[in-house]
C-alpha cells in the first residue's frame, strides 16, 4: 500500500460526493458535457489571495505567473485580485491582453524570446527581464527601431539558490538570467541608453514548503538587491523577488507557514538599506495561488484485476496528468491526492491502482491506493490539479484532445 | 562532456547545410514559413519500410502503431506503405480514415476504451484488441445495440516480458490486456456470442535494441498464441505479436539486427505447430518506421555563458520535445543525437549546453556536447525526432503552440 497525497482541505462532502464550488462533482461533469473535466474553484483562489495578503507585508505587491494556468475565464479572474502578471512568451502575452491585463502590470521573463516577441511586448511597454547582454542589446535594438522607450529590467542569476526547491533556479551556471557580476554593466548600459529602467528580477526556485528556506531566500535577495543597485549607481524602481512557495501534493508534506514568511518579510521591511527604501517590492506566484483550486475529474472505464491487482481504469490521464503521472522532472514517482469522487465520504475498503486510458505504462494516477469501493462509471477526483495540468501536458498525445475546463 | 546520441546515417551534407529529402535545412524553414518545425523524409521511412520487408518473412504483416506520429500527410503514406494500422483511440481512429486506412486494416487496443469510442469503431468494422473480460461484454452489447457482428480480438497479458524492453508491457499485473490465464474463457464467450473472432494480440515490449531478446519473445508470443488457441478449441484468424523494434538515441546503441529477427523468425514460422498453419502474422511498429526519419529545426535566438558554461538557447524545447529533453518516463537524462544543421560538416569545436525557450532548468535539448561555433540564427537538429515528438509533448506550455511539421 502506498499513501495518496494531502487533499486539500477546503473541499466539502455533499450527497456522499465531492463538491467544488457548491456543486456535486457529477453535476459539474454534467454542465460541462462529459469528463475528462478540469474544475477551478473562484472560492478557493479569493480564500487563498485573502490570506495571502494578510500574512505579507501590506508593501509587497503580489503577481500572478501565468504559466501555471493561463485557462482564460481564471486568468479573467486573476486580473482583479493581483497587483501584476508575469508572462512566460508571446502567446501567453496575448491571452493576458484578452483577459484584460494592462501591459504596465505585465512582465516577460523567458530565456528564449524571439525578436517578434520582444517587438509585440516592448512596442505595448510591457517589461522586459532581460536574461543577457544579448537579449539587452536586441531589446535596446527593437525599442530603436519602433522609436519607443522600452521598460527594461535584469533578471539576475543569483549566486547563491533557494534550499530545498523543487527546481533549481539559481547558484552556478543556468540558461536564466544574468550572472549577478555582470548585472552591474549590462545595467548600466540599459541606462545609459535612455531607457526606462524597472529594477531586477531575482528568481531563486520553486515549489519551497519550508518558511525557514524562504525567509533566508528573500534576505539573500534583498541584501544582493542592494548590493547590486549600489554597483548600479541607480535605485531599482521595482524588484520582483520571485516565488517559490510551495503547495503540498506528497504523503507527510506540510503546508507552507505563510504567516512566518510574512513576519520574516516584514522586518526586513522594516530595516531595509536606504537604497531599497523607495522601491515597489513583489512576489510572483503561480502554483500557490491556483494549484490547490483545482481538481481534475475523470470516469472509470474499466475495472479489472491482473495477478490480484485492481486497476481502475479511468478515460483520462497523463495527456492531462503529466505531473501527477510522475513524468514530468520527476525521479521517483509519488502520488498526488487523489479520491473516489462520487464516493467521497467513504471509507477506504480496497487497494486498487488507478490508471489512464494510454497504452502505456506511464500513464499512472494513483499507484495502490486505498479507496472506497469503486465502479466503472463513478468519477475519480485528482487533486491539486490548478496548477501545471492541462498546458502542461500532452493532450495531443494517442489522439486524445485536450480536457474540458471549468471555472466555478 | 557528454556524448550525443548517434545521429542516423541516412542525412546528407550540402553547403556545410544538414539535408533532408534533398532540402538544405535551411530552406525547408523556409518553405515551411518558420521554426520549430518538424520534418519527416518519405525516402528515409520508404527505404526502412523496404528493408524491413526484405528482412522479415514474406508471410509477415507489418502494421503501423500511429500514435508514433499520426501527421497527416505522413499517415497518408504510410497507408500505402503497410498491410494495417493500430489505433488508441477514437480520435485516432477518426484521423485513420482521413488518411484513407480502411476500417477492415484497422484495429484498436487501449485499456480505457470508452463507449462512444467502442461504437463508432464496431460499427465501421475495425478490430477491437479486449483488454479485458467486462470490456468484452461492453463490446458484445454494443455490437448486439448495433445489429452489427463485432471483429473481436484479444490482447494478452502475458507472464513473460521481453528482457531489455524500454517499457515492459507484459509480465505480471499490467493494466494492459486480460491475463493469460483468463484468455480461453473470454475468448470462448466472445466466440460462443457469434463474434467474428479475430484472435490475439500480444505485446509485450517496446524500444528493444536486442536481436536475441526479441528472437526470444517471438518465440514465447507463437508458443503462447498455440497454447491458448488449443484452450480456446478455435484457430486464429489473425495473431498480431506486437513490435518492440527499437532505434539507437543513445550514445553507443547499437542498431537493432533485424535480419537475425527476420531469419529466427522464418525458422520459426517454418515449424508452425498445425493450429497455427492457417494464422495470418502481423507485426506492429510505430518507432522503428518512423523515428529515425523524423528532425526537429530550431532556431538559436540566444547564445550566453553563465560561469563558464556556454548556452544555446533555442525557440524550441520540450514542449515539442518532451522525451528529448529527459522528461517522459527518463531516470537519467541521456543526450538524443543533436547537432548544428546549419554547419553540419564542421569540426566541433566548443563545448556546449542547448536548451529549449520555456524558462525551467527541465528545458533541455543537449548536455554539455561538443558542437562547431553557432551562433543566434543558426538552426540546431535533433535527431530521431520522427516518432514520440509533437504529439507527445506539451505543445500548450507557456502559451508556445505546436511546431511546424513538413514531410518532404
Amino acid at each position: 500500500m502506498k499513501p495518496s497525497g494531502p487533499i486539500p482541505p477546503d473541499f466539502k462532502i455533499m450527497d456522499d460526493e465531492l463538491t467544488i464550488g457548491g456543486k456535486v462533482a457529477s453535476e459539474l461533469v454534467r454542465e460541462a458535457g462529459d469528463t475528462p473535466l478540469f474544475v477551478y474553484s473562484r472560492d478557493i483562489v479569493a480564500a487563498r489571495m485573502e490570506g495571502l495578503r494578510k500574512a505579507m507585508p501590506e508593501r509587497l505587491k503580489i503577481h500572478y505567473a501565468m504559466k501555471a494556468n493561463p485557462f482564460a475565464p481564471l486568468l479573467e479572474f486573476m486580473s482583479e485580485l493581483v497587483d501584476g502578471l508575469d508572462i512566460a512568451s508571446g502567446g501567453e502575452f496575448v491571452m493576458a491582453r484578452e483577459a484584460g491585463f494592462l501591459p504596465r502590470e505585465i512582465s516577460f521573463a523567458g530565456p528564449g524570446k524571439r525578436d517578434e516577441e520582444l517587438k509585440a511586448a516592448i512596442k505595448a511597454g510591457v517589461t522586459i527581464n532581460l536574461e543577457s547582454a544579448n537579449e539587452a542589446r536586441r531589446a535596446l535594438d527593437v525599442a530603436s527601431f519602433l522609436s519607443v522607450t522600452p521598460r527594461l529590467a535584469i533578471r539576475v542569476n543569483p549566486d547563491f539558490e533557494m534550499r530545498g526547491s523543487g527546481m533549481k533556479m539559481g547558484g552556478g551556471a543556468k540558461p536564466f538570467g544574468i550572472d549577478q557580476a555582470q548585472v552591474a554593466d549590462v545595467a548600466k548600459e540599459i541606462i545609459a541608453a535612455a531607457a526606462d529602467w524597472r529594477g531586477l528580477h531575482i528568481y531563486t526556485g520553486s515549489q519551497a514548503l519550508d518558511a525557514a528556506a524562504i525567509i533566508e531566500t528573500q534576505a539573500n535577495v534583498l541584501s544582493l538587491a542592494a548590493e547590486l543597485s549600489s554597483q548600479i549607481g541607480a535605485e531599482l524602481p521595482h524588484l520582483n523577488m520571485g516565488g517559490g512557495f510551495g503547495i503540498p501534493y506528497f504523503d507527510k508534506d506540510q503546508p507552507l507557514d505563510i504567516g512566518a514568511v510574512g513576519s520574516a518579510l516584514s522586518e526586513q521591511f522594516a530595516k531595509l538599506p536606504d537604497i531599497l527604501q523607495q522601491t515597489e517590492f513583489a512576489i510572483e506566484l503561480g502554483r500557490y495561488l491556483v494549484g490547490e483550486a483545482g481538481v481534475y475529474l475523470t470516469r472509470i472505464v474499466d475495472r479489472k484485476v491482473s495477478h490480484g491487482v485492481t486497476y481502475l481504469v479511468t478515460d483520462g490521464g497523463l495527456h492531462h496528468q503529466l505531473a501527477a503521472s510522475g513524468n514530468f522532472g520527476t525521479v521517483v514517482r509519488r502520488n498526488y491526492p487523489v479520491a473516489i469522487a462520487s464516493h467521497f465520504g467513504a471509507e477506504p475498503v480496497e487497494e486498487v491502482s488507478i490508471v489512464g486510458c494510454l497504452c502505456t505504462p506511464l500513464d499512472r494516477l494513483a499507484d495502490n491506493v486505498m479507496m472506497p469501493r469503486a465502479e466503472v462509471g463513478d468519477l475519480v477526483a485528482v487533486f491539486c490539479a490548478g496548477a501545471y495540468g492541462a498546458s502542461a501536458s500532452p493532450s495531443a498525445f494517442l489522439g486524445q484532445g485536450p480536457a474540458r475546463e471549468l471555472l466555478v
